[in-house]
């Protein structure tokens, strides 16, 4: 493990204030290897994608979206499971920031980390992200596969992530996302 | 066979006016067997989702599509797919739809068909889209599965799906989802 | 729910003599509602799938098997996963029971279940098969979806299936499966 | 892209003589770039994985198996596409391998490819495999994804891979197994 600068964009897939997964987001920020700056993107304000607001230019916000996703070295998608799946809105931002020209995600490492309330944490809609990944060309870490379960039990009132093993467990994806962003760019 | 009346909500997954999965689901609307009523939802009104926009109530435009879906005997899904799943935008008006109280999806015999420009012709979103439909306790028709890939031959300029045999195959699908419908009603 | 006689041949994933899997499919057969018999496949003997071996006729044993699922008015699967998808020797009973002529498990209702020692209780290969039953066109149950996970704390030292929320679990299951056989034979 | 050289296993997951996906493999030992040393696993004498068959050590030709897979530097899965899902031969396969200790496949780079009659060319099974890959730390080649759908069309009556278009899509897969595999040596 080496301590090269390595910027990395964090997409959570919730919007609403208090959130598990953005603050699982947050958590990382913290807990960020040497070397990695993790910043998180907003993508709250993007449309619902329709190809005839793309005319010649994407609209501000989703040009916007996609000059982050360039600028990073590497992604962290925090992901909450909607219906068995990817969130709508998470997957929205997905749409819109992979178009033509210049797929911004194609050959970027990236890791993937979820929260839920119930047991089996977010493991559907990781699956289909992962799958979506190949059309991406995201270069994703494998392990480890971080899927928080009993979120009520882990964070605190003030919805911070306080639970130790978790935190530790979200380090190790963070070192092995750096590693591997360090690794690929070789 | 019967002609017992059946109302089918119908929901394209894109927003672009010349979408080729918005004009197979206008087809299957001249298509529909008889006794079968079939009408569009519209979708491009939804905000993103977020638990922060449904306090007491519902946003207005989300209830009108909850009461839609309630309202119907059965659903027909017409999707692209983007990025290897199903797009941002229908995924988000189901997460918008599926929220309690009375969850409206629940019981619903329903159907999937897709239009793709290439040979795969969403496939991909079908599955993904049939795993969420497990969650929803929708009742999906297995066949035939209508995969329409090589748009580009199969509509007309206009944006009309002429090609006989794909029109043959959106009716069967209809007429497997009214028998379908009428056997769960029992 | 009616009392109509409906038999089920049932399927488990593993071979092993103390599995878990073959453990609750025994446990179902003893929780079978009124009305239901409930039997064991053996797909033990199966040859590995090999097109060849399928000249004029198919090897007996498979024969027997392909007869037992004709013969059937639905069927339980219960099964393990392996390495994040459905075990290769349930795929290859299903790879040789599936060949024509006469399909067998096309339109038969069906249902799932599976026990693993870890959380997540084989959900991984469940939609794996639930894909793989839209090509046969079986007609599965939704719900419930019966993921039996710590397999450890519900089964005792014998291997019987103790855990009297499980249990409960196992018959809901199958009652479900039972007034769904009963609706599609009407 | 370097001449390094690599050793490939390549794993076909159909038995029959004739196979298309066997066939498709040989074509791949011809295209092989310079410095890949690609050769052809055996695993049609495996029998069902059974865990009570392995006791303190594995069955012959199961430790033969994963001894060529521990000894590669990279592995090429060829697979056909059997209801929707791997075969149960080729999953078969993966569940003796992956058994402890020393789980073979971790972390080695691996492509897939696969071949079928019809025009969807196992995109469904190849997605399975990638979920199975997660779990077995295998690092796969995203692109280019060898997916040969209309195999009649595409071999010659010998069954020998003619269609240069696709010889030319094999090669690419297999340089950048190649330079994948160099770049994770490092």
């Amino acid at each position: 493990m080496s301590n090269q600068p390595i910027t990395v964009l964090g997409i959570s897939g919730s919007l609403r204030k208090q959130s598990y997964n953005t603050a699982a987001l947050e958590a990382a920020m913290e807990l960020a290897p040497p070397g990695m700056t993790l910043v998180k993107a907003d993508i709250s304000d993007l449309p619902l994608y329709n190809q005839d607001l793309h005319t010649d230019v994407f609209p501000d916000v989703v040009e916007r979206f996609r000059q982050q996703i360039h600028a990073a070295d590497a992604l962290l998608f925090v992901t909450p499971e909607y219906n068995y799946s990817i969130p709508g809105v998470l997957k929205n931002a997905i749409d819109w920031a992979s178009r033509p020209p210049a797929q911004p995600f194609a050959g970027k490492p990236a890791a993937i980390m979820g929260v839920s309330p119930g047991a089996i944490g977010t493991a559907r809609a990781q699956y289909h992200l992962r799958q979506v990944a190949v059309f991406l060309d995201l270069k994703l870490v494998n392990k480890p596969e971080v899927m928080i379960g009993g979120a009520k039990d882990r964070f605190d009132e003030a919805g911070k992530l306080t639970h130790e093993p978790t935190r530790d467990f979200v380090r190790q994806l963070l070192v092995s996302l750096h590693d591997w962003a360090v690794l690929l760019k070789k």
